[in-house]
């Protein structure tokens, strides 16, 4: 069994110290350890990043989107194997895998523009003779902490708009997971990264404080859970850094009585489940407005989860496969449980799943909880797990309130097709990211990802137009010339 | 004479408890007392700001740029009477007063093109049938902590902009001029904002930290000092508020050989001194390369300074008046003291300047002083009087090195004729405002102010463009609809 | 009575030589002269604001934008005379006419914003040491040729940003209905433009065939009938000029059966019979899918044109006033004979509309007409008043078919409440200006005006973003400076 | 010998009547036929490209710029073979045919970003409860009209982002070397373009006439002469198309006595033969300020030229190789001699060059003219050859006021170190595309390309940003939705 290490000034560099298992999720069993890297590994990480940044930021833009065409390529060349590195630690699908790489892609795909995405602002004239730019400019070394669910995925959310814009970065993936992104950061430098420009280091608290409290470190970008992302915030931000941090969602699709209900079903089936639900855009409740059309609901969803196929990574015909650890399988069914100790009723259970052959894999199966109240835990906490809570409300006014009232903003839909509620609702529903018969309102590449409330804390949203102006700094340059001497003929005896 | 109060839900409010004086720098007299709110006053300012809120979110951009429009008819017309204010209150000649409002009308006139600004991104067909469209939406309430220095200007680069963009506002201006900015805020309020929209409260640190640590308080803009910036930036982060905490400054202008020395001269005067040099892009070192240069920059400023008049803000002859306070008047010749002890040259020397008639006020002369080292007292920390220091050096590479390793990164200038060499200085200098041959690049009020390193904490620039970005936050709504039921005349029977 | 003259380099200037009369439409008399302008004149025009453009060319686009400032305030406050102007020589109610300098003045705000709309693109390191920007710089003297029905709007879509943007202007307003645009013009000098900027020549095709011919003239704008759109285009193509030239319309509503039938009907009214029909955005077509449908709008309009009030320009109470000419009263009473012979059904009948006290005022009652065929002469032809056709159809694709097969594609609408119906609409249809519930999606000031079809000859569209491209051209500078002599210290014996 | 057919509809189709022989311009030899397309032929073209539109229109942006990702990876990997098929019909040399090929492929990766690129402007409230976008739609079919000197880079200038846009298009390349046109087509189908999308039709003034008169075609970019350019934009504009047409060319670079003259030297020696000069953007004109400047100029430009190779396109070793046809050499060299009669100074000259075995290519050397004057034929006239101009100025006003003076606009250039000097030229020279110490200021492909005066005719440049705006038509849509019925539950029982 190895043990995974680190890639470090364009090398992988073996670990040194404490190490930790990598669990294949599908069937139970330890698959590999993960160096955990020492103060120092990650000091030397960033080191190998801040001796690049010189040479890299003076790169012109064009040069350094040329790397970003091959990179995609490269990533493209290797989806298959990319996408069993995820299922394998992660457990999810192979068609899920390789859906997560291609969002992931998509980013890489973006910062190919960067040269259009960098252009500053230039006024001629601000004053008589006097003209003014603003450049925006690369901010140096930037680190990224990123979190199991999307190993491949939310590290290509960051680092290539980051080096796109001229930075060089240290990413600390998921030790969950972690082979995939190791795997991937070898295929950006056979694209063409010189050495130090990306740096992958693993490890736990250890390396993350060291790269929150560095000083050559300008920037950190974080997605995880909200504890984490706001201590991540709250540290960087009091070390002068610039930081965006990721947190959870607790995503409601209201569903009105016009919606078209096998769209609803289809898609909340998908947006539920897929991926075990450990996704931050999860949908993981449906507020139906009036009681027929909360039973429309239920009916037709019990009907469609007859159908749903849990079980290990390796097989395309499963939907969905375990949850990441033993110990978070008990933590959903323990939800599970709360809400039927709490009086909601439990429709379809997924609590003992069993996947014939694979007996200790963290499985849960989809679950269905009906007539859910707002004050039981399992509304109010994140399950991270595949389980569609359903609240019954009697107007689209009380479905909305409950929404703004929750802690989270990131994503959320409604299912109509009457253009007066899809816009009252997008107008004032205060989430980030809203879906209007998209139960996954994942913006495309070229928005933003952000969501509202305890779900992002930060300025910027992550990927998209926000990532240029995240990943650089604006600089103001005011010119004016003076007097003609050159022009007007004085100058004629200027040495050459 | 008169307590000056608040300014709450469209009324002036008396104070209730603690007071301060507000003096006259110009006599050394003191010309009234300033409230200072207590936690209770600030949060009925809140609570009117939270109040007004919705509506005016709703109102249309266009509708609120109007009031903009009129408010800027409103401050050219008071323009007298605001100079006026400010030159009582602050020490600045009246010329120099009108200037600030100038700048803060600029403002004004870019708050007028909000419809423009909050112009969202939309894409269509995101995915087969699907767009997808990020709007910029307002914050809820915001608040703004400002300055003595600019008690005008700095306001109105804040609330115009925040308000224009849906915010409604609550204003803390410097408890020691703070007479203009309630001035101007009715002004605002005559030029058509509702009640509630635009609040101030004068007082210290007990209203400062009330507007922190309230959960209403959506973001806060603070200009002031660094140490106080930093404090400022960090509680309001912490409290998961947005923030940007622009501070302290040292600018450097390099001359180097060929620079146009009379230009050099002129504009250096009025860079370094006007305003007392209490601006924070007052230029306040000038860096020589080579002897020859010094030597030549030394002479004609001392010729040049010999003219300098400072006098009481009210005498339009006058180039600039006193200091703020006499602590402040003690504190600025303490740092010539220091320079002298630790070996400078005192080369035109501003301490005890007297004013004939003014005996009492707070003066201080233009001072020049050369053969400074970047290890004096005066080097590394901001005077913020009207002094300038010279730094000699061989090369324009050691010139940016000094700038580079300052603790600031506010302002910087160069004078050349060279092309290449301010290209070469304008693209590596780590300081987010550069002037080629300007000495105080202050951004036009169409692109955005913002220092580097420990000028700014915060991902966004104030004013501009930037304050479009920091006073919304964006939504991305995604958007399909489900099979064409009416369009395809199967709903001919939709209840009309 | 007077001749009007014209404005030629700052002053009024009498016309010379033939003239034409001025008719007041509400009561058929003539109210005065207009003089025509020689080709001479028009050259006296051009020449003054090619004398005038160096200087405007170089003012910093601010202080162009703040003359706009000044403008609109005086637009505002001569409002009620400016109003009494139109409504004098065009015949539409003041209301209406407050309402089309309204939106004037709109464009005028747009125009304040010119600072931020020219803004060039910047981008550094383009190669190695090399940036790359561009500007867009002003075309030099620019024409406008301008209609009746719009006689203050229309000239103010044109020259304030043309003039923000750096050009000088040589307006000729419709010969019909001259006055207002020549005291506008005159507020526009008053606000401060310098005497020469803009000119005014009033004139009909001598005068235009001047302007189109002069090289001096770099650039047209117009807005008129599709055939001299077209011919104007053509001309100005041929002399290398810019040009976009505006034409004529027949604008369908299709009303779905889930419409909002009131809404239908209301809006409707104002948008069928405003300003008598004389607008190239008038609704004049309204297509009701399902009989039951057609039935219920023809009801209700029925009910409702009862109310329509039709009188002298100067009475608040009425809704629409006279048609321009006699000529043209008797043209559109014309086209309700046509379709009365050709089969239609007069359903409410215009002609021989009655004003007491106003007999001879060439007045046009409002007119509705059922079951009009695509070969009728009414539908084919723009009629430009006061007349609302209904076509009735099966299915929203023979809708949308009729629509695109029209020779126009000015601006369109549907009514409906189905998110899906208006999203494929809005997306398929061949029309450049869409309302969904809107029956005059007239885009506001900060979007552009731009019909498809045979409706506009150019690339660009009116006002808006798409002004600020035509009446300027891009320049692309790419930079790069020698080695770094005086950087290096080698010339440091450059002659100051 | 084979005769070139045409791609129609995603297939090779042989021509079927008329030909013309393809010369090999290095040897003299006839190296195959192209057939010259009958209408018949290029309406078939147009109408594939018509059947292929709706569904290429509909296929989301992001999904077309994958093929333009695909397209890139292809012409990288065939770019030997290009550069070959290139040079054997063009002459260029194999380095200088992939540098075209290079500049190609940048405006493919520019077309890569086109999602980023066709975003529109969205306005929420432009009223109460009114929201308004503009969405930038494709034309249709578009046609591209491309010349002899770059035939893979000039329509890769054209259809990549007109395609990208969602337009299908028809490519008429130069019939004097159309091989590389046709094989790079033939990649972008194996890219993934569905058949119909991108069409080449080979031909001569009947398929020219057929694409401007047909009016399914709805645009038509075109480069080439400047009488033609002309022709072409009228006939275009009068049939209501959009039109580009870009022209010829006088490229002048000032020399200002304080320039680098060794970087004068060794660029313009580039820019002046490179290609033999037959590139529009070619410098072909040095104004040297001062006779001391000029006497520098020529002595070392004179040294500099003596290492100039001249010979056939595959030997590397050579700077440039031989002009297009037997008649074009003849007319360069008549140029020559018209110098010499009109009294200029033939410095280095290259009339009868002689290459060892290609005794009968179409040669002509490296040549250098002084104490030409503007009178001159060689000057007025764009000569297309490898021919360098000198003309001696006193001032840099004359040399400006030369360039204002000459019938094009495209490129300028001025060599100088002066900050001021280059401001003052960048901003008042009458030419669209300017360098500072860059001779060939060809925008990069994130920026447009566009000439002013004689050298472009029409609003837009071409690729870059101003391609988007070019390949697509504005749409504002304009939407409110009636009574909230849905949503306040009036509606519960709409048919699910």
């Amino acid at each position: 069994m190895t043990t995974l290490g680190h890639l470090i000034n364009g090398s992988r560099v073996a670990g040194e110290g404490r190490t930790q298992d990598i669990f294949n999720p599908s069937t139970g069993e330890v698959g590999g350890q993960v160096s955990l890297a020492s103060k120092a590994t990650v000091e030397d990480a960033i080191a190998a990043a801040q001796a690049a940044y010189p040479a890299w930021r003076d790169t012109p833009p064009a040069k350094r989107a040329r790397v970003m065409f091959n990179f995609k390529q490269l990533l493209e060349q290797n989806a298959d194997e990319i996408a069993r590195l995820i299922g394998q630690e992660h457990g999810k699908i192979v068609h899920d895998a390789k859906g997560e790489l291609q969002r992931g892609i998509e980013n890489v795909e973006y910062a190919c523009g960067v040269p259009e995405l960098l252009k500053g602002e230039h006024s001629k004239n601000t004053g008589p003779g006097i003209d003014s730019w603003s450049e925006f400019q690369p901010l140096g070394v930037v680190a990224g902490i990123t979190p199991f669910n999307f190993p491949a995925m939310v590290p290509l959310w960051m680092y290539p708009m980051a080096i796109a814009c001229g930075n060089t970065f240290v990413l600390k993936p998921s030790e969950r997971d972690p082979t995939s992104a190791l795997y991937i950061a070898e295929l950006a430098l056979e694209a063409g990264l010189p050495a130090g420009v990306l740096n992958v280091v693993n490890g736990d608290k250890e390396a993350v404080d060291t790269l929150l409290d560095d000083d050559r470190v300008k920037a950190v970008s974080f997605v995880g859970s909200t504890p984490i992302a706001e201590t991540i915030y709250q540290r960087a931000s009091a070390n002068g850094k610039r930081c965006q941090a990721l947190g959870g969602a607790k995503n409601h699709a209201i569903v009105m009585p016009d919606a078209d209900m096998d769209n609803v079903v289809n898609s909340l089936n998908g947006a539920a489940f897929g991926s075990s639900g450990e996704r931050c855009m999860a949908l993981s409740v449906a507020v139906a407005v009036g009681d027929e059309t909360a039973d429309a609901l239920i009916g037709k969803m019990q009907t469609q989860m007859k159908t749903l196929k849990v079980g290990p990574f390796h097989d395309a015909e499963n939907d969905f496969g375990p949850v990441i650890t033993k110990a978070h399988q008990e933590k959903v069914c323990g939800y599970i449980d709360s809400a039927e100790q709490q009086g909601a009723d439990i429709v379809v259970d997924g609590r003992g799943a069993q996947v014939a052959g694979h007996e200790h894999g963290f499985y849960v199966g989809g679950t269905l909880i009906d007539r859910v109240t707002p004050d039981m835990t399992c509304y109010l906490e994140e399950i991270f797990g595949p389980v569609l809570l359903v609240v019954r409300v009697g107007t689209m006014e009380e479905a909305m309130r409950l929404i703004d009232d929750h802690e989270y903003g990131n994503g959320t839909c409604i299912y109509t097709r009457d253009g007066e509620a899809a816009r009252y609702f997008s107008d004032h529903i205060q989430v980030g990211m809203v879906g209007i018969n998209v139960p996954l309102p994942v913006p495309v590449s070229y928005h933003s990802f952000g969501g509202w409330k305890r779900s992002l804390f930060g300025d910027l949203a992550a990927y998209g137009p926000d990532a240029v102006r995240f990943y650089t700094k604006r600089k103001t340059v005011t010119q004016r010339w003076p007097s003609a001497g050159v022009r007007e003929g004085a100058q004629f005896s200027f040495p050459s």
